[in-house]
């Protein structure tokens, strides 16, 4: 049994546990973090601020975290020869993430997965395969609709902000519109929190729309939808159309995708991985043969 | 560059040869058609009836041939420290072939890749990645509308029958109807060749209807489609939708994919593998930065 620790107890971290407990494989050893004000896990391992604190020593750590912090829980951990899991989602940092943690898993002997989400995560996955099978053409990524965890944490974290929710709106080939709905705390001016909120890199160039909401908690549901698709050419082939279509539990899904890649983590030999780079059969519960003969 | 040769000459062979030439780290190197009675094919390298004849030793062989011949063609080339690809497709005897090559190549030094096409192939990878996700529930593969070239193949072989085509038609949860249309050589009697077209293992479970045709050619579209859809359970969350469609030229798509998994062969450790074993990112053309930065 591979003994997993979950770092963060938010949406995700609370599902990467469930993951974990409904695995045949893996053990819950205990939840770390860092904040004791958030509402108590109800869980009967230990629940620390420290991974030091825990009872016994992990062999992976699943980082259900805001990824800002993320890069310095992984050290920490990759540090004491702990495996990580995270799903570090600034597409544009991940390869110098990658590298950094690849040096520092490499020399003490440990496994980081990074990027392992839905996207980054299971859509690169996806987006690989669908070059490899028509290296020729253009492949678009539309999200939603459906509550972006993301955004929702960027505009929480606006100031004057009380409580958000974002939603994404596909709008085909890869153009969104986000639907952003906020209480305010008493004393900012709506209009100028909006401008706030529309300003951040993480959504600038997106149609976005703000609205005041009396109760954001009674609008949110943490479903959503992710599609990618592809039309490409296969050798002299054209016209090849590839399409991929996941309506889910975000959080639940993101969790699960953690927990199967912290068992891929166990097989690989030492250094970083993103998705793309291990084997699916290796996510999978069970021996090689039965999953060959069923899978394949 | 990689040298490339390929066996068979036929729709997928045809393909496999466009798709090295579309490539840009590999070069053809010949073509292995075991019958010289089949049309020549237009290319501008060797074409021999044996891997030994062929000018250059190539660096992996690309099984387009009949199923049931592949078996002794990977032994020949793998002995040889060849890397051979196949869409070997008889489900039920996947493992115990796979286990034979793996011990081969292991021996010589060589890679063996089996089952490398669409189904199985492509779906056993998707079939992966959603039980990885989601893990418990139902997955269904469905089939069509297209050409079944497996199907065609083995109705082909039943005597009395001078041409055929045979279309899958998907009912939904992996149930199928199947369209067959037949030229009859001159002194058979059609129903009783139906009857033997129904009676075959390949399709005995799927409901079939055979149809006498003048022209069997003039209804030839090598389109196809596949569908895997799974509806299951990540963590504690239900009804987790995942859907995976493709349309394609199919043997287009399968020639594809047989050189994508010959590239990613180059990257194994000796043995044999199945698509799933394969870490996606292998098969595709670059440095791994430069698709790390691009796909993840």
């Amino acid at each position: 049994m591979y003994k997993i620790a979950v770092f963060g107890y938010g949406y995700t971290g609370k599902a990467a546990v469930e993951a974990v407990e409904a695995a045949g494989d893996m053990e819950l050893c205990g939840i770390v973090m860092r904040s004791q004000s958030v509402s108590k896990p109800q869980v009967s391992v230990p629940v620390a601020d420290d991974i030091g604190k825990l009872d016994v020593k992990p062999d992976a750590a699943i980082l259900c975290t805001p990824t800002r912090v993320m890069p310095e829980l992984a050290e920490i951990c990759l540090a004491q020869g702990i495996n990580t899991v995270d799903s570090f989602d600034i597409h544009a940092d991940i390869w110098d993430y990658y590298s950094r943690l690849d040096m520092i898993a490499k020399k003490h002997g440990s496994v980081a997965v990074v990027a392992a989400g839905i996207d980054p995560g299971c859509d690169s996955v996806v987006r690989a395969l669908f070059e490899a099978v028509a290296p020729v053409g253009k492949t678009f990524t539309n999200f939603g609709p459906g509550m972006s965890m993301g955004h929702t944490v960027v505009v929480k974290a606006v100031e004057g902000v009380k409580n958000a929710l974002s939603l994404t709106i596909p709008l085909g080939t890869s153009l969104h519109r986000r639907l952003v709905y906020i209480e305010l705390l008493d004393g900012y001016d709506f209009n100028e929190v909006v401008a706030k909120i529309k300003a951040d890199p993480y959504s600038a160039n997106d149609e976005t729309h703000v609205y005041l909401a009396q109760d954001v908690d009674s609008l949110i549901d943490v479903g959503h939808a992710f599609n990618v698709t592809r039309k490409g050419v296969s050798g002299k082939a054209h016209n090849q159309l590839l399409d991929f279509t996941m309506k889910v539990n975000n959080p639940a899904l993101t969790g699960q995708v953690m927990i199967a890649c912290a068992r891929a983590s166990f097989k690989q030999p030492t250094g970083a991985y993103t998705m793309i780079e291990l084997p699916v059969i290796d996510m999978l519960e069970g021996n090689k043969e039965d999953i060959i003969r069923r899978m394949v």
